[in-house]
């Protein structure tokens, strides 16, 4: 068996692999309607200051402060009705001293007036007059122009991935449409002379491609745009050409490679001959998926997948998710949930690699435990029965059950 | 002001609102490649056995395991070779005893043989014959018939949410396409003489609308399909007209809810009116957020949201999010995650009521802290700024600074 030339911890492979990748994400107008989950390719500031005009909180009276001051339900202050401020346009009348104007929640100030009475506290004590209860300080019960973000104030730096929040605030900034880092093209091709696509029916001897599936689910969450370019034979120079039209059309190149020796010696000579640099780690200390291949070719990442499923989630976890990320110049991603349970049996591993073992919660005793799905790396349904990741540090020699446990969440 | 007739804790208060909703979705089939975050309408079995016929798991020699004991370096077992397996087909051999074929990782196992030998521990002798120097069990470097997946084995239940690896199970079984429940359809209505949509100029007294926007990503991330349907007027008639229309196309309707007292009362009379049983509570004890109506038309939920922008939020994660999840038959969702974190400064909240406080993570000396982003209601971008929602349950008079809190995270 041919030795791997370097075996990297997944960090430093990680690392070697994003320094050789220039982070210079494309700019692509979308409409911010639609920008759930997708990364701003530049830094935005607000247009205007929000609110652009103050506005009351509350439903009372909008006053000058001042008139107010020293109020009591005992003494109240009197003052006369200005009108009403109308919903959705400015008040036509100002407020003068000892003037009062009925306003609703949300309404604009009138100018003069520098608080708002709570309707609560008032009373009206003959028409156009209205009692006041309670004194207000100024700016009570209002939202000042520019309280929610100033005109100008950076709102998002480049970067950032977009949530629901975000795209409200845009809203209530009327930035309708914005530059989003375009999606990564990420081609994924599949090799095996045994492997044929889901929809055919499968002979002995043949299994269904499953990698460019999965693995493409995993680009779609990680906010890149899946390529599936079908499925290499076993054979140098239809996998050469077929690798080198993928990577020509995409901004990286994920090969699912066969999982035989041969097959995988193969894959590292096409992936070395797809450009400089070349390959940059070969063989990485984690298990399932110790033979993966991270290389560059003239700036586009290209990624060679152990060939076994469970082997090639757990890399393309590693290695493609980040790729990603890194592409769409995102530095803070959404986070996996982690959770923290008790383990149901020892787990093995060996020191040196990080292991990853599949695992379900259960409730036992009121209770979390994870309990390991064990398997083969090529029983993807382990993962579909499976909750989550066990991650168990290089440092550790398995973990013994009854033990605390962080379980990384699909 | 009005009283509230009723102010439910949320839990109740949802509790109360599903209950009166049927857990019926509704079937549609889709492509399994596009089926990532859909929801299974109905339990799935396997229909074939995974894998098909037992495979290699290793590069090395199909053989009779028996034929192997005993075998050393010292004193190799020598077995003749019958041939190789091809990739992708049945071999046209069996194995006869003291006979092995090679056979590579994912290769057939031929007729006969029960075990493969790593070729690691193998040496050619002469042409045709094979040493072993180290003898294998039955079942040894196998995957067996089924022992993936066996034919007829549940791989999902009713309501399960796919992921990544699903698909990818999916697809090595070849099923291609699956019965989903369809996107819930949520009509979206927001209501307000002073809301415009955020591609108009605001003029004086105006605003944009947000919660359309904010909470339509919501929902998508939930699983439904948000359907948004403009801008009532504060007008009796139109908005009990623009509701009846919007409920009647969708299955389920939001109103974002105007804030003033007045608007209010007219959101419930119009909620009211759209069908039996009517509104079942009116007013959650949650800050923001308190003047929630939750309510069933007919059998479709119908939830009023607040208008403010930031208690339209936090009711939809409570309340909206919770009943697309009901209405697609999705009993564990995907969760959200949860951080430990050092309070940075006292919060005060009231006793009887849960209290929402956005809050930042910051690092600070090696530790993560959660800093809250203070701000009222109608701040949109107290969300914007923040990266997760502190909880603070009903029963707790405010958090002190320096305790470790959960943050929700966004």
């Amino acid at each position: 068996m041919p030795e791997f030339f370097t075996v990297l911890p997944p960090a430093e492979a990680l690392a070697k692999l994003l320094a050789h990748l220039p982070a210079a994400p494309q700019p692509e107008t979308v409409a911010t309607a639609e920008a759930l989950d997708r990364v701003t390719f530049e830094a935005l500031r607000a247009p205007a200051s929000l609110p652009a005009f103050p506005r009351s909180m509350m439903d009372g009276y909008a006053v000058r402060a001042q008139d107010t001051f020293g109020a009591s339900a005992a003494l109240p202050a009197y003052l006369t009705l200005a009108g009403e401020v109308p919903m959705g346009r400015a008040p036509a009348f100002e407020i003068r001293p000892a003037h009062a104007a009925l306003v609703h929640t949300g309404g604009m100030l009138p100018p003069g007036a520098d608080a708002v009475v709570m309707i609560e506290v008032t009373q009206t004590a003959r028409p156009g007059e209205i009692e006041i209860l309670k004194a207000v300080a100024p700016g009570e019960n209002i939202l000042k122009t520019g309280e929610d973000v100033a005109e100008g104030a950076e709102i998002f730096p480049a970067g950032h991935w977009l949530r629901a929040q975000d795209l409200g605030g845009l809203s209530a900034l009327g930035v309708t449409r914005l530059r989003a880092a375009r999606r990564p093209r990420v081609a994924l091709l599949a090799t095996g002379d045994e492997v044929v696509p889901p929809d055919v029916e499968a002979g002995p001897g043949q299994v269904r491609d499953v990698n460019s599936y999965a693995v493409a689910a995993q680009i779609v969450r990680a906010g890149g745009l899946p390529v599936r370019c079908g499925i290499a034979p076993d054979n140098f120079e239809s996998l050469k050409r077929l690798a080198a039209d993928a990577l020509a059309d995409a901004d990286m190149l994920v090969l699912s490679a066969g999982s035989s020796v041969s097959v995988r010696d193969m894959t590292a000579e096409v992936v070395q001959g797809l450009g400089p640099p070349g390959i940059l780690a070969h063989g990485v200390a984690v298990k399932p998926g110790k033979p993966t291949i991270l290389a560059a070719a003239n700036g586009k990442p290209v990624i060679g997948l152990p060939g076994n499923p469970v082997s090639a989630m757990v890399i393309a976890d590693l290695f493609v998710v980040p790729t990603v990320h890194h592409l769409l110049g995102c530095a803070h991603p959404p986070q996996r949930q982690f959770v923290r349970a008790r383990l149901t049996h020892n787990v093995p591993s060996q020191a040196g690699r990080v292991d990853y073992v599949p695992a379900r919660l259960v409730e036992r005793d009121g209770e979390t435990w994870a309990e390991p799905v064990f398997g083969k790396s090529n029983q993807i349904f382990t993962l579909v029965f499976a909750d989550g990741m066990l991650v168990i540090p290089s440092d550790a020699n398995g973990i013994s059950a009854g033990e605390i446990v962080t379980l990384r969440m699909f």
